[in-house]
């Protein structure tokens, strides 16, 4: 494969209106995308979000109804649902850290940083912790928009959901999770999709960007 | 320029902890991470933060102190500053709509969508509004951190810091803004990095992916 550069992937992807039913994205490119929101990095490394990969019809029609009819969730052949920890828990860090020794062996310096890091997060309130777990996982879904164009895969990351309601259709609340992004998967539809002809919008670097020297 | 895939750059890249102060990021580097920022996709195209670039010495020692002295933030060249908006106004959907127009051309679809944005965010609490600028801003600091790996540029995404003071120091209060994420960029040192010979750890796609088909 020839890889484009970042900067023509990401002029290529849009956030795709409309899906063509007929076609499915291939196993090798959602693997090459999950392995991508596997691989991106987190705050301390305790990667605290899932991902759920729904092909299921019946409970994608579910959460299409939950996200006011937004039809690339049927339309398209996956969709993504990035469900970060509703709290951080001493069980979950000492997760993290069990894993961090299985793969590096013993470390003092890490016990101490990650009973830090328990002291620190599990007495503040769950929104805080949930917030901060759900930047995480924007972090994973800002690497997933460019695994994807990478793959040719075209995407749409959608906010516009009864988060309540999809986790209830998906069993999250039992699992200690709570949806907060989704990103169906599929292909354009070239002839129906009324924003791909229209140009890509951004503020200039002026209007974005402050040097400072 | 080869490109590496995505996964060779993920794999590649890693928290830069020890950088050499005497290697400065070239300007093309920069220009290209700052474009991949500024290309990054929002929500609703809203765009709702900007990035500081800073190189001032001074400024960045100052920034370090209220970042318990984490020393990429002096040993790199330029510090990114992610500074999300402190709230979503009436006067900022405009701009937003302006710049829409102006490219695209006059849209009764798109009044409409950006009225209603505007009828649902304006009416929030800051602090709601707030987290969702700062969200977006992870986007773009995923989306970043893909493009100084691209660039081959070492980073250090940073949270561990005092915001207000850094809003202080950055003068950011008074244009609206709040410090979400840093990301300090330069070059390993490899002698003294004692992360860098450490094994990357990550969840196995069994602990964090379910297919529900």
């Amino acid at each position: 494969m020839t890889h484009k550069s970042l900067i023509e992937q990401l002029n290529w992807r849009y956030a795709t209106k409309k899906m063509d039913p007929a076609k499915a994205v291939p196993q090798d490119k959602l693997d090459a995308i999950v392995e991508a929101i596997r691989m991106a990095p987190t705050s301390s490394g305790t990667q605290p979000f899932e991902l759920l990969v729904v092909t299921n019809p019946d409970l994608r029609q579910k959460v299409c109804e939950a996200a006011r009819g937004q039809a690339q969730i049927v339309e398209g052949s996956h969709l993504l649902v990035f469900a970060a920890w509703d709290n951080y828990t001493n069980e979950r860090i000492d997760d993290v850290t069990r894993l961090l020794k299985e793969e590096r062996g013993d470390l003092p310096m890490m016990d101490a940083y990650y009973s830090n890091l328990k002291a620190n997060y599990v007495p503040r309130d769950a929104e805080v912790n949930y917030a901060h777990a759900a930047r995480q996982a924007y972090i994973a879904l800002g690497v997933a928009l460019v695994a994807a164009a990478e793959q040719e895969v075209d995407s749409t990351p959608m906010e516009g959901f009864d988060s309540v309601e999809v986790d209830r259709i998906l069993g999250l609340q039992a699992r200690g999770l709570r949806s907060v992004v989704l990103m169906p998967l599929g292909y354009r539809d070239p002839q129906s999709d009324w924003l791909l002809p229209m140009k890509k919008v951004r503020k200039s670097r002026d209007a974005m960007v402050t040097e400072i020297g």
